[in-house]
């Protein structure tokens, strides 16, 4: 089973007045990891997911716990696995951390889907489905 | 049991390539709402919070459901309720939907906290307890 | 000639580290009051311009003063004028307050634009300048 | 004179319905870029500059041209240098281009502050200055 990995700096548009990340802004770090798995980890970038493959991943699901506090400056680094794939779905398993300490972690569904006026469920195409397998979670595969 | 309301638009600022909401902005959203709620629902603007209360009220848990998308120009009825009210944290429940139809559905646990360098758990101010107390679920209350 | 006001209250998501606003997040106000313009002043929302006018109006040219800072909780008093109305393009005059003490001017101008893969400019559509020109500043129509 | 270069690929954060930069994108992207260039061109992080230095360099002017589009997956190529060095102010340069084609390009002004409550203009501390120095534009120099 293959992870994932990039890092982030926390930055001075992450932060709140209390010095400390704003948590709506480390949805904007998960999205940028995913973006970075699909064109990174498995080759297909966005742009040639909507413009190519003519499909979406939006996202249905978020689960997420914040375990400590991020500040400017702060090297996060993120790891992501596949807990699961299904036909027309996958869910995701990420986490963040920093000099060893965890800040968060989540679990993340999103849906293979049509572009366009009326969205629906697709399955996920073939090539996306074989370039996710290398990183689905042992425990999960059996 | 008070339910606490508001509508929002969804602005250019919200929307991705898809035309559709980027679902990291509506936590921006739901952060609006629950400063909506502590100034115009209990009394309590944050900046009162954080200078007079000397409490942040950090995040800690999300579990969020993307039901349909929003695009551009639509209306958002956002709903808040208070699931639990323990000594030092609150579950928020949430909803989103417009024209009937529902959205998005959110469970958010906020715990009460010091502010500054070394942040740690406090117990949530008798005033601000009072105040959020109309606001717990009949069930939950029981 | 006619001003167009709108207020906006600085929320957490506005301000960084050092309680104050951070000023990329100005320019998503600004983009804001310029969508209540067209939609609340003009009675052309952004989703109407862009599927029924089929044009966009991107912004090519801002030059801001930041004047003095803003804080969380401060409610910001923006007005809008048009200082320029050509047959492409449009030069708005912009600036905000809070309590009598100005907080920021502008000046931004948007070229009308096809949509799609080439943009390019295109003339004002007769409705719109129309519905423009009650705004335009009075020496600018001299 | 030196410049201080960085990459920045856009991302789905960034784009708007019409799939271009939304355009307040562009000034986190800038923010980002002066970060940088503190951190990694002049060895002084923002977090150093407030904590160490006591001073924060706030935005007071910007004068931006949006040349031209940007869409999802560009790599901008960011160029930042030195226009002006004042006692208590300096003026950047700064452009980005994509494959050769220019996007943007801006003047800002920043002002070194005081940190805290009342803000006030403070002389630009010696080792900062030292810092800046090889990035002035040679002729601004004369």
């Amino acid at each position: 089973m293959m992870r994932f990995e990039r890092e982030t700096v926390v930055r001075m548009q992450h932060v709140d007045a209390a010095g400390i990340v704003f948590y709506p802004r480390y949805f904007e770090m998960v999205v940028q990891l995913i973006e970075d798995w699909f064109a990174d980890g498995m080759g297909i970038d966005f742009h040639a997911l909507h413009h190519v493959c003519g499909v979406g991943v939006p996202t249905v699901h978020v689960d997420i716990e914040f375990r400590r506090p991020s500040r400017l400056g702060d090297r996060l680094l993120f790891s992501l696995n596949l807990l699961k794939l299904k036909r027309t779905s996958l869910m995701l398993g990420i986490g963040a951390s920093c000099r060893g300490e965890e800040r968060l972690r989540l679990r993340q569904v999103l849906t293979c889907t049509s572009l366009g006026e009326a969205i629906h469920a697709v399955d996920i195409p073939a090539d996306l489905r074989a370039a996710m397998s290398p990183y689905l979670h042992s425990e999960a595969a059996q």
